[in-house]
């Protein structure tokens, strides 16, 4: 293999994530070893910082810095989404032949990893020598052929943590049936993490609906009233593509036609709530922390961060060992405890592919996942701890008999 | 001062905070130094569970446990809401002489002091002996007499972090305008912690609104619209109560009717967002941690946890040393850095009072807060660190000029 001197791109496509940092400074660090990598610079907003060439030297920050950075959330550099033309593919080559780029190292999911493979079509068709690595990131866990993917394991744990948290406060004072949006379209990953930090049999959630199944409206109907009957208390979580027998949002709000070109509620969480009020005459409330989820620095899992941070080492390992259109995947080593190694897949098997959660790993009740699920995802969100309880010391009563 | 022997009973009123376990925590511990009180009782559920006899022998409990609790959010004896008939008062009562109760802890909002100094006033009337001692709690930081209130600075914390995430997070793919409901009705305490992480100019949240004043449509239009083109992003606080100039909710849905007899929205952020979308035709999205603000555990501010627990161990010195019919308060020192001590005020100076936020605060502009504010609550949410940025190494252009 020919050493193939030259500038590295980074570049961020997509909605940011809790550790999409960690993936850069892994980047930078593993760059530093690489001589034959003459610069680092990362593009401003993602694709469109490409495009425009509006680039950041990487290779000439502190490294104290990065890796300081590498330990927060959100995309330092900036990210962006949308469409990215043939015209504009032909302006990122330019940009890359004028500055002597032979590295593009794409940080996003399935569209960017798309948009990876074309450009490394493009520049193949030119006979202009360029390795491009992509690297997996998303929140939404839905990319083919790695076991998970960086981002998941923290939007993850901030979901368990954050059931953990509003069961307990449920728990105190029961009242009215608590309904939490979780990010997600088409995917449950995320919504089912909102089952990983319970233990006691009465822990929230106490139901739990993934998007790859339509949920019939009586059978919510039935499953809540079941719940409340036994516990006079029930937390439900939900993810916003959540759809009903009939393929419609329980009445939610779609949002506005500025959007992606997809069909995505800006509302269910409170929709479904509304459905509940009206149909169960119960007292309902509704939770929607949305991006907070995956921006939320108290939540990095630390198994993610270091996976993410290794995934930007491995990005530059292979490109300078030659690998080119290739995506670094995680690779689950057999037997306990959990440890991951990378790997590498090729990049059209990625592209705007998406992997649904297992229909088997759903309970066959539709409202909860099997044991199976949480095997899988536990050792992702790293090691939550649950609130204790008192000891049950009750009073001998002298009044009331 | 006689030495008054008897049970000691504890209870908690209205929502949960992230510390009221710590006050607690910290009455279980001062009780183990006073030989008078003869048992500690905890009573389930809130006033509810004294009604119903329902108690928990703290006294009993693994000392390490209850530590352990301290340190978590939620109320672990459980809380209750609603009215407390005379007739209620009077089972109290019974249940007191039966248990030679003869201090009385009630842990709780402006609600639970108003039934607090009408509990002494009956043991008065009734020529009972009975000591009671009101405890701060309230996450709206809206008790009169005292600086602050335990449960506001980590619900203030919480809402300082969520914006500087959120923030980090819009600020890396800038896109829709992000209106973020915070929760609080008539006080704006909580909404203008989100003040409290900002460091640069440019930092989220651009717009802040506190329903002390009321948010005229237009001015809201034009707030939003001046931000947008400055920055090409916008992040917005509003809280649960804002109305705009008619005293309405900006086309929220009002809660559903066996709420607990006041006026309360269920959807205020997401009403906002629809408003601006309609209004200046832009891509508009909303978040609503909701009870998460209150609850999750990773917002604990240490400030806070510790002065709780000072209040725990503060009411039962002062009901040992033959205080009665007054509330623990927290007393700012002079100078700095910051410091706090423990006081006390009379119940019925406290009961049924509602403490805005000084109008004085809040910015002439009406989208802001002062420098005053901060210098308030600052201290209390215990320091947040901000996000680092990217150091601005631009790479000279070689394609566009």
């Amino acid at each position: 293999m020919d050493t193939l001197r030259g500038t590295a791109i980074l570049a961020h496509g997509g909605a940011p994530t809790h550790v999409i940092n960690a993936t850069l400074a892994g980047l930078f660090d593993q760059t530093r070893d690489c001589p034959e990598i003459t610069a680092l610079y990362g593009a401003r907003n993602g694709i469109r910082g490409v495009v425009h060439e509006d680039f950041l030297d990487l290779s000439k920050q502190d490294p104290a810095l990065i890796a300081k950075i590498g330990r927060t959330p959100s995309s330092a550099l900036g990210s962006s989404r949308g469409h990215v033309s043939d015209e504009d593919c032909e302006r990122i080559l330019g940009v890359f032949q004028a500055h002597q780029v032979r590295y593009f190292f794409y940080n996003g999911g399935n569209g960017s990893m798309h948009t990876a493979h074309r450009m490394a079509g493009l520049a193949r068709e030119k006979n202009y020598e360029l390795r491009v690595i992509g690297l997996p990131k998303t929140i939404d866990n839905d990319l083919a052929e790695t076991d998970h993917c960086p981002g998941y394991g923290s939007a993850a744990r901030f979901v368990a943590c954050a059931f953990r948290d509003i069961g307990a406060d449920n728990r105190s004072l029961p009242g009215p049936i608590e309904v939490v949006e979780v990010m997600g379209r088409d995917a449950g990953w995320l919504v089912a993490a909102s089952a990983l930090a319970r233990r006691e049999a009465d822990d929230a959630p106490h139901l739990i609906y993934c998007p790859e199944r339509r949920l019939p409206r009586g059978q919510l109907l039935a499953d809540v009233d079941a719940v409340y009957r036994k516990l006079g208390r029930v937390v439900i979580a939900v993810c916003e593509g959540q759809l009903d027998e009939n393929g419609e949002p329980f009445g939610a709000d779609l949002a506005d036609p500025h959007s992606f070109g997809y069909r995505m509620t800006s509302n269910l969480g409170h929709a479904v709530a509304e459905f509940l009020n009206k149909n169960l005459n119960v007292r309902t409330r509704s939770a929607k922390p949305r991006v907070l989820g995956r921006s939320s620095a108290a939540f990095i899992s630390e198994t993610d961060r270091e996976e993410a941070y290794e995934c930007g080492r491995a990005a530059v390992r292979a490109a300078s060992e030659g690998e080119t259109e290739k995506m670094v995947t995680l690779v689950r080593q057999p037997g306990s405890p959990y440890r991951s190694s990378t790997g590498l897949a090729p990049l059209e098997k990625v592209a705007a592919v998406t992997k649904l959660l297992p229909t088997e790993w759903i309970h066959p009740a539709g409202n909860n996942l099997t044991q199976q699920f949480i095997d899988y995802a536990k050792p992702l969100v790293a090691p939550i701890e649950p609130h204790p309880r008192l000891q049950e010391l009750f009073v001998e009563r002298r009044v009331v008999s």
